[in-house]
């Protein structure tokens, strides 16, 4: 059904001359006479003839298509991301092979060798919530294939990288919050080896010991979805010591939270504060509009292929990246 | 800086043997002894070599690589569709190539020659809302790569296509809303020249006509974004033929008009009446919650892929494809 394209070889059988000679005709080579360049331009036009970029790549040994590797696509970070990722490779003149892990480790490990067999030039990457094994991507290392990892970084490989500020995003957040009044806020995490949740909760931890705020271990929970955000925080709200705000780790979860709240009857911001952290189409959505930490993801996705791009094309100078959040105050804090 | 793999002709070089003696060795050719095959698979393994899947596609003439138009990736339907396509295509052992056209004419063009130098075996795509040329469509078409048109179709040239199916969603939506009580109901679609603008407003008109409901062209506006929404609606709800009920063409849009009605002061659904389009990550967040026509996002890509495939493997019987919609009840209707 999918007949190949016209090929240099087509060209030359159907005019009778050699294929290098249609070669160097197609490169407008003086060797060639003007008449037979003109006959091979208009035949190489009129059958729709292309480069093979896949041949032109095999022969200098490498592609141009980068594969990136997401954790989840329909997500409004994480879209964002692939958003800035694509922007910058089609303006660079490169192609992108996307493939999602669905946060399982088994899937990316299948990835990175269908990536290998693709051969990619180069591979950009988050890490799936249940990976802590890296050999995977250590095998690329070992094949001479460049990694910038994003947002959910791997500590255990040397690597580039590109993060956001998750520590100052969450500093400010809570010091905001405990300006405003908060005094008992919790912190609703995703998996503790995750760098992004220690970071974070390490700039809730600072916060809250510049402000002789104590904080105990019943106080930083796991909890990274809206389902579970509902589920575990009327409980919290109706115990004696309630909290009066919380920091999510993202929006998601914060829209959880405030739908907890209605449900038992506590006003936000007035009896609750709630900040989330990404700044997506839900923060904007919700009633109050919640406060929250923009992360910048079209920012995130060109920082990691910029960064690629030097490596590619030799230039050594890139630094990891870190991408400046900044808090966005809207209705779920005072 | 990126070296190429190992290949074949490394091995023969390295054990001093022919390039095909290797080649029929990792075939597990019984035409070579055991023992060399034996010590080439070692070196193989030991060099982690792969088989070169650019070279053995281009072997075959063709590649197992699509290439996907997304309009915008930042946005949860399409984000949805593209989650559906890698999936199903990951499952078939076929690579994505992904690029976003921004709703900008000529960057789609610039796509779809990529995708021509790229050698996809066969393309996936949704128009640009600004497109209403298709020759770059047909010069694919031309060069024997199928495509498979969905959501915003292309019914100027002879290709497969899954729709959602739009006129049974808006019909079904606007009948609900007369029942419940509307007498007034306005229509929010996007550029009128679209497919799914086309449907969804033929579906709202006879949903209308069937309760002998008149309808005038005042009512049928052009806005599907929150911003226009917000911008647009509170002089309608503050004139003396207000409407009691929207429909809007996306959840975007229904969440920027329920933001119109809190600013104006009406009740939501007592005295106005909203339904969206999509049910995405907004439809979950707004107080109350949306309701909306479910579209099955994932479905349509994974549909979109599975005719494609059929028609790749020269299995010609995939017909086009309808996912059906159906009407989730929320908070913003009665």
């Amino acid at each position: 059904m999918n007949k190949p394209q016209i090929t240099i070889k087509d060209i030359a059988r159907a005019l009778n001359v050699s294929p290098s000679t249609v070669s160097r005709a197609l490169k407008n080579n003086p060797d060639i006479s003007q008449e037979t360049r003109d006959l091979i331009h208009a035949y190489a036009h009129e059958h729709n003839y292309k480069p093979n970029a896949q041949a032109v790549n095999l022969r200098a040994g490498r592609s141009n298509t980068i594969g990136v590797i997401v954790p989840q696509m329909v997500h409004h970070f994480f879209s964002c991301v692939l958003s800035g990722i694509e922007q910058a490779s089609s303006e660079a003149g490169y192609n992108i092979i996307v493939a999602q892990s669905n946060e399982s480790y088994e899937q990316e490990v299948k990835i990175v060798h269908s990536f290998l067999a693709a051969r990619v030039c180069g591979v950009i990457a988050s890490l799936a919530k249940e990976t802590s094994h890296y050999e995977h991507y250590q095998e690329l290392l070992e094949n001479n294939i460049p990694i910038v990892f994003y947002d959910r970084i791997c500590t255990g490989i040397k690597t580039e990288r590109v993060v956001v500020d998750d520590y100052a995003g969450s500093f400010a957040a809570v010091e905001y919050m405990i300006q405003t009044g908060c005094k008992r806020i919790y912190f609703y995490g995703a998996s503790p080896h995750l760098e992004i949740t220690k970071n974070r909760r390490n700039g809730y931890l600072d916060a809250m010991k510049k402000y002789k705020i104590p904080v105990d271990d019943s106080m930083i929970l796991l909890c990274d979805t809206r389902e579970r955000a509902i589920a575990i925080t009327p409980d919290l709200l109706e115990s004696p010591e309630r909290p009066d705000g919380f920091f999510a780790i993202n929006d998601e979860t914060a829209a959880g939270i405030l739908y907890a709240c209605k449900l038992v009857g506590l006003k936000v911001p007035d009896e609750v504060s709630i900040c989330g952290f990404t700044n997506g189409v839900i923060a904007q959505s919700t009633d109050p509009k919640l406060t929250t930490v923009e992360q910048h993801g079209e920012e995130v996705g060109k920082s990691a292929f910029n960064i690629l791009y030097e490596k590619l094309e030799g230039e050594e100078k890139s630094p990891n990246k870190i991408v400046r959040t900044n808090l966005v105050v809207r209705g779920t804090t005072k």
